[in-house]
């Protein structure tokens, strides 16, 4: 019996890896013998570095940048197993995590430390980028970045603007002489599941920077300063990054990488499984496990159990989803190779309780749900003592 | 693909039949062509009337009584579909759900009813009964069913005592002359889990007259009276009830039963798997789904589901237990044939919630614990579009 453990985090609770441990642990007080692969996925946005790291015997490397509110940090990039792909994962160098809750600062916000981190690894040779792009701090439209790689972005005195979405409206022309010129001879690809353009309602302004700390009129001057910023970048490139899909992704950085980068933009879970040679460990495996903290009828547009479920379809492994919270709406997942999907809850509980003992009813769930699972295989269900005197032994 | 559904009830939201019902319901949605048969089950409390005549496609008989509290009530009992077999519910005679919350009356209280439903019964010609005596109101002994049936429980004066627990102090004489000569020519199975004494501090009146309404004072009152009371049968019997196990079921009418009748005492479960022929709805069966509100370590102690798991399991079928909460301890079931244990709640929520919702939330989760372990029998799961065109064609 193998089964291949391939979870999201649970937001807030655990991260993508605690929870596919919890997952094993679970599914090994059901069958101790069981064959499973921990393969822990996420959606490309934070934690993915580490994931396709840790997937593929991969290492990172630690780099002093600006952080996003202007302070010196140690931010890290990783190196794939294959010592070729680079991951840049811009969370740890401009993540709203970085960010202490009382210092957001939407206007000053810049995406230059993630500037610094590609920066390194084409000084340290690599050309095959892996863009991460969730969990920014930023509205700066990926100019910070852009200078830190060399791009003049001027002001009308000729001077290089600030830092944050709030200097934009300043730009009066864009120098491409400095650019990197190593940009041109890479590959960027980046994981991204939003589809936001750049400006206008369903912009990075409008729907992204009020969780960073933007007020309404802030939002609205972010907004017009993001469109300022486009028009200066349509001027130089002919790209007009208004309405381009995917150029609100992070604060405007994917508009930065449409504009400036060769490469291609792709679903964070299609990256991930990707990278991580998902497909090669459904061979012969009989179950795929994934989940994260809440799965419901959004989660058949896009989110990482439903890339994970449709993998393993291709390749006829059936899907079981465990999630913290179950909403409405799942039965379309039926369609996707998802044979069932579970709650971790055991009763009636607060959200607090239910991510406090995340762990431990991850472990409760995952059995029940296997031993539900294997019932009818070769291998049945251990009884208690069974497991007891297994456990003895070790 | 045959499932049989044998749930208890969900104390406080749902009936043992509403819950197989939902079960039903989900199961259907998981696998339109199942073969199901809906067997709700109990624990001989209440309930267990209705759940037999069911099972056995018998009738009930209305018959008007004294209730718990004097009152003149509607009470019934069941015939089976053998139309031999008498069920007697004492709830629906004697039962704490017939008192008004304000009016409990633990020292006042009668089971005189109990004994006029029998009595009618052995009138319409009945020797063979089933007595399910969970949910009283009483705490008397079973005084006022023995006087109902025509013994004499006299005090000093020659005078019958009066109803409940607090006159059995005055019991100076018991005169069995009287007594209905049909009892001893019946058979009497009592149906109870309950193994109490009948007095001390494991007795009838401490355990459970506080939640018939009793203060401590009266428990010890009602104590000190039932011991009287064993004193006085010991005389006329020579049964010491006091320390008898089961004597202290149902506010002591499990020790007149003892004294008095001829017949045994059988735990619910195994009395309603019994007569409901539990065991040949198993043959050909591939799952028996059972539940209860709540499912914890005490149920491997005696509880519905486990009754129900261990009948399935000696015919070589495993059960999936779903409830309303899952406590600690469920490892101890699956020695007992159950397979997997289950919560119905899919999210973070309240017991109100849970219990408000107990119907859907029975339907969602019986649907996906059978597409769990149903994914490797030959019936596959149905994707929804399946499911969507089965309904539009109903």
């Amino acid at each position: 019996m193998k089964i291949i453990i391939a979870p999201d985090s649970f937001k807030g609770s655990l991260n993508a890896v605690e929870v596919a441990k919890a997952i094993n642990h679970g599914i090994k007080r059901a069958f101790p013998n069981a064959d499973t692969v921990l393969l822990p996925v996420g959606d490309g946005g934070e934690g993915t570095m580490d994931i396709l790291v840790a997937a593929t015997n991969g290492t990172t490397r630690n780099v002093s940048v600006v952080g996003p509110i202007g302070n010196e940090i140690t931010a890290k990039y990783g190196i794939l197993g294959d010592k070729k792909t680079c991951v840049i994962e811009m969370a740890t160098a401009s993540g709203l995590d970085l960010v202490p809750m009382g210092k957001l600062a939407p206007l000053d916000a810049t995406t230059f430390g993630t500037g610094q981190l590609i920066k390194q690894a084409l000084d340290d040779g690599y050309t095959s980028f892996i863009l991460a792009i969730g969990g920014s701090a930023t509205n700066d439209g990926g100019v910070g970045m852009l200078q830190a790689l060399g791009l003049n972005v001027l002001d009308a005195n000729g001077n290089a603007i600030g830092y944050g979405g709030g200097e934009l409206n300043k730009v009066d022309r864009i120098d491409t002489r400095d650019f990197d010129p190593r940009i041109k001879g890479s590959h960027f690809l980046i994981a991204s599941d939003v589809k936001n353009p750049l400006v206008g309602a369903k912009g990075a302004s409008h729907v992204f920077a009020p969780q960073k700390g933007a007020s309404p009129e802030i939002v609205r001057l972010l907004d017009r300063n993001l469109t300022h910023w486009a028009n200066e970048v349509a001027k130089v490139t002919g790209v007009y990054l208004h309405n381009l899909p995917g150029a609100g992704a992070a604060g405007g950085i994917g508009g930065a990488f449409q504009a400036f980068f060769p490469g291609e933009m792709k679903r964070g879970i299609d990256v991930v499984l990707e990278y991580s040679k998902f497909n090669s460990f459904l061979e012969d495996a009989d179950l795929v496990i994934t989940g994260e903290g809440k799965v419901d009828s959004q989660t058949a547009s896009g989110k990482t159990p439903l890339g994970v479920a449709e993998a393993a379809k291709l390749a006829g492994v059936p899907t079981i989803i465990i999630a913290g919270s179950v909403g409405q709406g799942i039965d379309v997942l039926h369609d996707y190779g998802v044979i069932s999907v579970h709650s971790i809850t055991n009763k009636p509980m607060t959200l607090e309780e239910s991510m406090e003992d995340a762990v431990e009813l991850l472990e409760l769930s995952a059995e029940q749900v296997v031993r539900a699972w294997g019932a009818k295989t070769l291998h049945s269900p251990v009884t208690t003592s069974q497991v007891l005197s297994n456990d003895v032994s070790k």
